[in-house]
């Protein structure tokens, strides 16, 4: 028998029904009032799970130093989900092939969840999606979270971002460095890995992003970035095909979390996200809403009367707003 | 007295207080509910205007032209209004300085009202607030709307392009009718003038024109174009400088007008329109909602109460929507 309930998923999820955690999952990316079912469980019965967001360019190995983080992460113990979030796919059907082969010493561990995230229809994006489902995967057991974006286009920036610790991933090569400034990434690094460190331009490529924090910690910004809890992201070197590195990046990774929480950050951090969180969910709730608004019988009857002539549009869109808002009709 | 109730406002108007049209044409362009309101009540008491839409470059001498076609429709007796479209400036004042120099031969006829649109806050924005302006100048009075915009920006492709008849302005010079092509104007054009037509390479900017005609007929669209009703656009030159040419654009206007009454695209056109503004308008109702529930004390208590993990995000969303949305409430 296929669940259907929220409840009934949750509770066969937390029993190790991996079907069950797809299923939920699904759910967060379809949106609507099933997601919201979902998220309302989620949020009263998680165990807040320790986001890591990992972005950076296409090609510089995200998914394989994503890999070599879920084995560090399994070997002290910790159940880990991971979230691979592809904006430009409207529909990935669960996981990305390419992200199944390089994460793939992790396919039949139980306690490790990866998936592959895309809209499906959910108004709010991915943007919403995405902390929905970091919840759910906290509620279902997995205390660690990774969410690895496949490049470095505005919502992968803004998803990667909203982790309690972002890293950004880069290569060795002059260019690289100067696209992450670009991209708007020094903002949101709090740990950099220049990773494929076997390459030629690892000590220019470092004093460049060097350079780049200096610049971005004198100059200050809008909004208090890493570096205005008195943390300076760290640039580790790292191989993730051979390992080399994944040791350092990961104990730079708990020195963050400590950080974090040792000056109140973290806190203030989640919280602000959440209040964040509030806007997106409304403006999808709403957005919901005008799209209802806009099909069906109503809607058609009240167009071919205001085309007519016979009703003004703003008596018209009136009536769909009030009609769609009373509490019966949804 | 300063008359504030929309109905005292439009009567004034109509009695030829100029002070009142121009107030109605503010709360017009500031949106809301007022704007709503007067709306309402010039949609049930408007003579509809013909609406006619000018477009192109800054510089081809849309001013001089507009000026020269209020003398043409003053000759023969119509009542016209102006609107001067700027979507890059947030609040004009009512006028323009330069489009009442270049509009200044009729500044002192009672039948002629200029004015300048901003959009002062509409949530529609000139899309929306534009036609709801033509539709006060008819219900006051004025039976031909002259709608000139300032560039070829995507809102004033669109506002020009939703006139009754669209004249598109070009200069001679191959570059400006290339221009045309790519902003979307061949699409639009019921009418070309190559103004300015003293100057050299007008036979070259006709060949172009017709050209592109010639193209954009075989190829066809998305949407029916001008060309959909067996309407070839003519393509005038002239001086508006001088008035030459201006004769020959008044009485292609005309058949135009004509070809699209006898035809019953001019029915068809200003339904479609009107199916459209219902959307916009809409749009426009929602957003106007979204922002009002983003704001005050209930939504502050409920940022603080999901950030601290109290209530989720969309408990919380919904929870706003509905007190937006009860009918005492708004």
């Amino acid at each position: 028998m296929r669940l259907t309930d929220p409840r009934e998923l949750l509770a066969a999820a937390r029993g190790g029904d991996r079907g069950a955690v797809a299923r939920l999952l699904t759910i967060i990316e379809q949106g609507g009032d099933a997601a919201a079912n979902v998220d309302r469980l989620s949020f009263v019965d998680a165990s807040v799970p320790y986001t890591i967001g990992l972005t950076g360019s296409p090609g510089a190995g995200k998914s394989t130093l994503t890999n070599a983080l879920i084995g560090q992460a399994r070997r002290v113990g910790h159940r880990v989900g991971v979230l691979a979030i592809d904006p430009s796919s409207p529909f990935t059907g669960g996981a990305i092939l390419g992200d199944r082969v390089r994460m793939g010493d992790h396919a039949l561990d139980p306690d490790v969840f990866i998936r592959s995230m895309a809209t499906r229809g959910h108004l709010g994006g991915l943007a919403v999606a995405t902390p929905q489902a970091a919840r759910v995967l906290g509620a279902v057991g997995f205390d660690r979270v990774l969410i690895e974006t496949v490049g470095v286009g505005q919502v992968e920036v803004e998803v990667a971002g909203e982790a309690d610790t972002t890293v950004v991933v880069v290569n060795p090569g002059w260019g690289d460095s100067v696209q992450a400034n670009k991209a708007g990434l020094m903002e949101i690094a709090d740990v950099f890995v220049i990773n494929k460190a076997d390459r030629v331009g690892v000590a220019e490529t470092r004093r460049d992003l060097e350079q780049m924090l200096e610049l971005s910690a004198t100059t200050g910004g809008a909004s208090p970035g890493p570096s205005a809890f008195g943390w300076r992201p760290p640039i580790i070197a790292a191989v993730a095909t051979t390992g080399d590195g994944v040791d350092e990046l990961w104990i730079a990774l708990e020195q963050h979390r400590h950080h974090l929480e040792s000056t109140g950050a973290l806190a203030q951090r989640r919280q602000a996200r959440l209040a964040g969180e509030l806007q997106r969910v409304l403006a999808a709730r709403v957005t919901e809403r005008v799209l209802a608004l806009s099909t069906g019988s109503t809607f058609e009857r009240l167009q071919i009367a205001v085309a007519s002539g016979e009703i003004d549009p703003w008596t018209a869109a009136d009536q769909l707003v009030i009609q769609a808002l009373s509490p019966d009709d949804h």
